[in-house]
């Protein structure tokens, strides 16, 4: 008898995970929604239901408009309760800091950003970080008395790709960072490079939401990317994936700081742009202004733009041949320009993504701002394993989640 | 009551089935290996094998060595009961069809291969691939009346990138000759690229047997390729990824069949590595003289296929530096070079895929022969779902498996 109240328990506990985990990861979802997502019976569904708002794990959300075309009646969402945990988010990134404080039920409580000297040193760096979020806490009157954990966006090499596969082990550096903020915070921190997160934030709130098989690309001074197959990030055997800016162009060109040779990076970075415009006569102020200049349609900086495009179109379209992609995003300072940039890339992938194939792709500019890294943290928490709901209460002084028990 | 009961079943089936989908994927196990694939107790576990044991869904296989390095004892396998089903793989290549027969329990039953002109029509081809298996099963007396499903590799494009994500629908071509194999052996068909399939063959018996990232290429007259992403073959959105060949090396190249221009696979395919000879003054007889010359390193021909050796290598560093994969697998004819392909394609990765990330990363050949295609639809019917086997109790003239009912 034992043995069976047992196997029904852990039967009913699997799936009450799965829609845990749902929430999690999708925010609030109306019951219709999630009886497609986890594949369960209505009736089992509307159970587990009941007895997570009873148990106060789960509470109703003011109505959302369900479908796509807004013609269905108004229904309620179901969400985490808000209160169960907090999640900061934060990206260091090589120019500024961006910071998010969100909750377990996808509420952006507080949000801000930070310059920093691309020279400070890291703990200068990290102290930046800290004083940010502590002053948006104090100024939004957030309570971080359940934080969860930290997700922490790092610019580069944030994994050491020395390792085997699997082990996914921290550089020194990094590392460094990651006890800094672990002790300060009192809570797990998870920490990825910024440009994966950045892919896993349009994933999850921006312009690749509804697609599985998505190139990111991240277009600033450095030119980072994410990578997602089948609904899944990709970070490679030693966590090293996605880096476009590294593709070579030319395996005669011109050193590049990674080691290699005539990378995209070198050519189409925000200060090679920036130098080339001066080379061609029209010299433009700082990345603003050549972000300025372009978008007016000034004849040098525009076809600059342009050029650069085409050349990362270039290599998208051999990812685009090899990952068959059903979206490509394009974010950073670049891909607020629009069709300028997007246009050369579309052009490129028509011409040289074997264009026998009509594949359905779509490129677009990124949806989210400069916190699409800070989000993105937030994000990989989500993604991460939930605390047991048995083992901790929302609302009680629990211990922290379990980031990293899971992925 | 009933309920409890229930609960308790769904529980136990649900550690079968992920017992006999291990045992399915990765063929003859230990019952220690079984433990560690499935997180399964001991208890649980041979408790589970000795229900299927008496019910002959599986059997005891003769002894095998433990451990890598041969030291620990001998222990007998688990195998699923080779009776339960028979698999049929058909590689119908350009200019070889390879077959081969084999069961659930991994066992090779028969194999063989025949040419076909370039130039038959699809409906001859796959009659020459009937006979074929015919061929093999009346020499061999192997007994296909549990046949569960027949693999078959097609080249090109099998699915249709034209639809959108998910739907993967087959090409009008691919979607004949499908039919025309499921009429005729009465048994569900799972069709996909030939060079998807080889890479899934050395993911599964090969050279890529413990690695869950995995760049393959196949390197004959065409190129094609393969992407294994943590231990998941990569399809794309439109089930057309892994097209190396038809990376361009130079947006401004010669056009390509594809549509593209300036595609890696116009300037290493064979034909043009024949050419190249020709043109460097040392003319050689078809692939055979081509591959016999530069193996006996005669200077011409080895310095024709080590400089494409090297082409390739540039487009692999690229794929490198977006996927961080742990080992590169070279197949096809020019694979069966070894060191003269590998050396000039490690060569690039190091020169140009982030020289300073020093990642554990394996350049080696193939080690299935020209069968791996076959072998892969094999693979491929093993990956999809196992028929029930609480509906269909092996050896009973149950219908046929249900491939396609999971992904």
């Amino acid at each position: 008898m034992i043995e069976r109240k047992d196997a029904m328990q852990r039967v009913r506990l699997a799936h009450t995970r799965s829609l845990l985990d749902e929430l999690r990861r999708a925010g609030p979802l109306s019951r219709a929604e999630l009886v497609q997502r986890t594949g369960l019976s209505r009736t089992t569904l509307f159970d587990i239901i009941a007895d997570l708002l009873a148990r106060n794990v789960v509470v109703e959300r003011e109505p959302v408009v369900e479908g796509q075309r807004g013609r269905g009646r108004p229904s309620s969402a179901v969400s985490l309760n808000p209160a169960a945990g907090q999640i900061v988010g934060i990206d260091l990134g090589r120019a500024r800091i961006n910071a998010v404080v969100a909750n377990v039920g996808h509420d952006i409580l507080a949000g801000g950003s930070r310059k920093v000297a691309a020279s400070a040193a890291p703990s200068r760096r990290a102290a930046a970080a800290i004083a940010l979020v502590e002053e948006l806490v104090e100024r939004h009157g957030v309570d971080l008395s359940t934080l969860e954990a930290v997700g922490l966006g790092l610019p580069g090499l944030v994994r050491d790709p020395g390792r085997p596969d699997g082990s996914h082990g921290l550089t020194t550096a990094a590392r460094r960072t990651v006890d800094r903020f672990r002790e300060h915070f009192g809570a797990p921190v998870v920490a990825d490079n910024n440009s994966h997160l950045a892919a896993l934030a349009e994933a999850t709130w921006g312009a690749a939401q509804d697609s599985g098989n998505v190139v990111y690309v991240r277009w600033s001074d450095g030119v980072g990317g994410g990578l997602i197959v089948d609904g899944r990030p990709v970070r490679g055997a030693h966590g090293a994936a996605g880096e476009l800016g590294h593709v070579s162009l030319d395996p005669h060109g011109e050193p590049c700081p990674c080691g290699g040779r005539g990378c995209l990076e070198l050519r189409i970075r925000t200060s090679a742009l920036i130098a080339e415009c001066t080379a061609r006569g029209e010299p433009v102020e700082e990345v603003a202004g050549l972000l300025d200049r372009a978008a007016a349609g000034a004849a040098i900086p525009a076809a600059v733009v342009r050029d650069a495009a085409g050349l990362l179109g270039h290599v998208i379209a051999g990812t685009v041949v090899q990952l068959d992609p059903s979206r490509v995003v394009i974010g950073g300072d670049l891909g607020r320009l629009g069709d300028l940039v997007l246009d050369p890339v579309r052009q490129a992938i028509r011409r040289l993504a074997i264009p026998r194939h009509p594949r359905r792709l779509e490129v677009v500019a990124a949806r989210l701002g400069d916190d699409d890294g800070a989000l993105g943290a937030v994000a990989a928490v989500l993604r991460h394993g939930a605390p047991d709901p048995q083992l901790a209460p929302p609302g009680a002084a629990g211990g922290p989640g379990r980031p990293g028990s899971r992925g």
